[in-house]
Order: C-alpha cells, then structure tokens, then sequence
C-alpha cells in the first residue's frame, strides 16, 4: 500500500512521522510544494490550484491513498482534490475535530490555525457537525518563529501568550467553556509542550498530526503490521533547504529529495 | 514614459509610494506576484523563474522602464531579467547601496535583509564594488511581523533588539566600524522608526524604496515634472487581501487591481 503525503512544505513531516511510527510497514510518498509555500495566507482558488496539481502528481508516482497534511489545503481544497483524483483522500482537519468530538466533555472546542485556514471556518464547520461548538484563531506569527527555530525562545512564549490570551477572551466572549485545542497547522506540534504550559490543566492538547496517522492506519487496517517500509520525498524548491529544515519536523534525516516543477507539469510539459 | 514596478507581493508599493512623490508625471504598472510570495527563502532558479515571467508580463503592459523593487528578486534574478526583455532594468540592491556609498564615512556598511538576499551575498558583492566593506544579516521573522501589523509592538521592538545586537556583534568580531545600515527589504521602512531609536545616533538608516524612487526620477529625468500620471496594479493571488494589505504599504487605498494568473501566462494560454 502506497500512502501519499501533501503539504504546502515541511510541516506535513509531523504528519508522516506519526505515520512511520503508526504504520512502519506502509510505503510513503511525501510532496512539499516549498516553490509556492505558504499557502496560509492565500486565496482559495489559488490554493485549490495548487493542492489539486500536487494531488495529481502524488497518484501518478502511484499512490493509492492521500493524507491531505497541510490544514490550509484541508480547508480550502478537499472537496477540489476529492473531485480531481479517483483515490480516497483523507484531510486533517476532519481527523483533528473527530479527535477532539471524541475527548471533549464540555463540547466546546478551541482551534489554532493559519489566517486562511481561520477565515475558511472550516474547522467551525466540521465541529458543527460532531455537536461541537467552536473558538477559532489565527496565529500568522507561529510558523515564522518554528521556521527560524525558536522554539524554546522568549519571545515565542511571548506571541504564544498573546494569541492565547486574546482565544481564551473570545470564548469568554462567546459565553463558551472550552476544554480541548486543536493544533490545527502543522507546525504548531513544535510548540507542544510550550502551548500545554500555558493553557490550564484540564485543557486536552490535540495534535492533527497524530490523530490523522491513527486515522489513516486505522482505516487501512495497518495497525500493528510489522515491515519495513519506504519514503520517496519530492519538492517542488530547493531540495538541500528540504533536507535542511525537513529533517527537523521528521525527526531524523532526509536524503534523496527530488525536485519536481508543478507548473510544468500542469501543462503536460514534464521535465 | 510608463514605468514597471515589480514585486513578489505588497512591500514593492513603499517604492512605488516613493516614485509617486518624486515622479508624480510618469504613468505607473504595478505587479505583486502574491500567489507565489514570499520569495524571501527560495531558491535561485525559483525566484528566477517567477521573477522572469513577471518582468516580461509589466512588459507586455507596456512598461518602457523596469524598477525591480523586491530585494530577493533583485539579489537572485537582476541578470535573469536583464536577459529577458529589452527595457532598462533597475534594481533596489544597486540604488540603496549607491546611496550607503554616498553617505558612508567609515566605507563600513551595514544590511539586514531575507534570508535569500543575505544567503545571496548581492548586497556584500554591490558594496564591494563601491569600495564599502559589509556586514550582512538575515531577519525573517520581521515581514511576519509587519503583515501581522505589529509595527508598535514589545515583540517586535524585542525581535528588533535581538536581531540588531546580533549584527552589533557580527561587525565588532569582523573588525568593521559601521556608520550606516541600509534596509534591504521593502517591509521594514514600516518599522524605520523603531530602527533608527534602537541603533546609535551616528548610524545613518537607508531606505532602498526611497532611494531607488530618487534614482529613477533622476536617470529617467522626471524630477519637477508635473502632472498627473496614472497607476495600474496587477496581483497574482487574491485582489480583496492586495487592496486591503496593499494600502498600509502604499498609505493611500488601492482600487482597480486585476488578477493575473503568471503560471498560464508563461506557456501563452492567456486569459
């Protein structure tokens, strides 16, 4: 079985570390569309183009399934990649709120995400139909600082606590009692352990990213198969800065990156 | 006379801000290639690539002079474009450190810029020429910060502090004695202000926009023209979030901008 792995860049790696760990025996086909990264920002036709031609170059390296790892996509662009390849797709959005519908007691639920992920409501959506109610925030500052490697820095605990404050005064606002939050983008994993310190106790933490690999092995019954399986990686930048920053959202080092020009593939054109 | 101005996204408007000041006579094509932004921290053949089919596109509108006003684009791609199309083409690299040329005394310089601009050494090439030694320095976490509009803000004033000891540092280990600091990205004249009280009073802050905006007016002889020229804006992604964005850069609302989509323009299936 042959998994194939989508994100705008290198925050989709949580996502197929979990897999690895879930499903070692499983093969990976991981793409980071780093060329035209980051998509958080953008419009939902652009980002629709954008994963739609990243979905297709996944099945013609032969995957049999999608995990759609980047949020911004998830929200903006599942129904458009669904709609472009024959393969089922699975986004996280659906698997971090499924997560979320099945620890939180009070039904209210907080997401972090990305500026376009927030305006999209799609997490909004998704709780809707789990009978969650929803707090949603964006966080445009958090990948910048994981992306320039501050993690354990002052001044991430600083914007972390902003953010934070100004989600707990919303829910506040909207009379809400929250008891999960949702990591709704896949770089905020980084800040884990500094985001748990910073909301009370009886608040759950979820990560997309592992409540997806639970998903997808669940579904495709890879669940304790032993084996040893294989990941290809394609971007569509800079295969060394690829190698360079990808290997701190995996986990371990990554050789063997192939660059790949979507554009060009777009109109048949393929190098 | 029409003159082009490019940029990967809003920051290239602080020029055309400037030259609208300087040259109010000269009719003005705008284009910010925001589907494909930032450029900041990619590759050489990316930028390239993007930064050609922009060039050629203002063309095609009928610029007869180029100003490339995006520091990475100027850094990575200035020959690219000059190979491209048959206008004069001018970079923001060349004019701000023409002017840290003029003013520096110590000839010891000063850059804070992307993480591809520093990574290119476009800036330390352009002062060597001049006879000027250079320190350079990437910051990228300070365009974030900027579209976030934390302009007066304690995390930015802490990430400017951080950032600016860090190039203190770099100087003093290089021997240099640096009287002027020129600001290699198009975002931080928004935060020149917030610059100029953390950096001692003898240095003397650049601003590339306006002196590049200083240059054209004076090469292309447009100074004391009089007038009322025109302005067109083109974007690539979203033109609500350019019009909404692109004013804070501009300092004056935007309307009338046009989508343009550079990826089918570049194999001729244009719209």
């Amino acid at each position: 079985m042959k998994i194939g792995v989508f994100d705008s860049g290198f925050g989709g790696l949580t996502v197929l570390r979990a897999l690895l760990e879930k499903a070692p025996a499983a093969d990976y086909v991981y793409l980071g569309d780093t060329a035209r990264l980051p998509y958080g920002a953008k419009s939902r036709e652009t980002v629709a183009r954008y994963a739609v031609s990243s979905a297709k170059f996944l099945v013609e390296q032969g995957a049999e399934f999608l995990t759609i790892a980047c949020n911004t996509a998830s929200a903006l662009a599942l129904d458009a990649i669904r709609g472009a390849v024959t393969v089922p797709v699975l986004g996280v959005i659906e698997t971090g709120v499924g997560c979320a519908a099945g620890v939180s007691e009070t039904r209210d639920v907080m997401v972090v995400a990305t500026s376009a992920t927030v305006e999209s409501h799609a997490y909004a959506a998704a709780c809707t139909v789990h009978g969650l109610r929803a707090i949603e925030k964006a966080c445009p500052l958090l990948v910048p600082l994981v992306e320039e490697g501050w993690i354990e820095h002052p001044v991430t605990a600083e914007v972390l606590r902003i953010y934070l404050t100004e989600l707990k005064e919303q829910a506040r606002i909207a009379g809400l009692d929250p008891d999960t939050l949702v990591l709704g983008c896949t770089h905020y994993p980084l800040l884990r352990k500094q985001i748990e310190e910073m909301v009370p106790r009886t608040v759950r933490v979820i990560d997309s990213a592992e409540a997806t690999a639970e998903r997808v092995a669940g579904t495709l019954e890879l669940e304790g198969m032993t084996g040893k399986g294989t990941a290809q990686f394609f971007a569509t930048d800079s295969v060394k800065k690829f190698r360079a920053l990808g290997g701190r959202f995996l986990g371990r080092e990554i050789d063997g990156v192939e660059l790949v020009d979507l554009e060009k593939e777009r109109t048949g054109n393929r190098k």
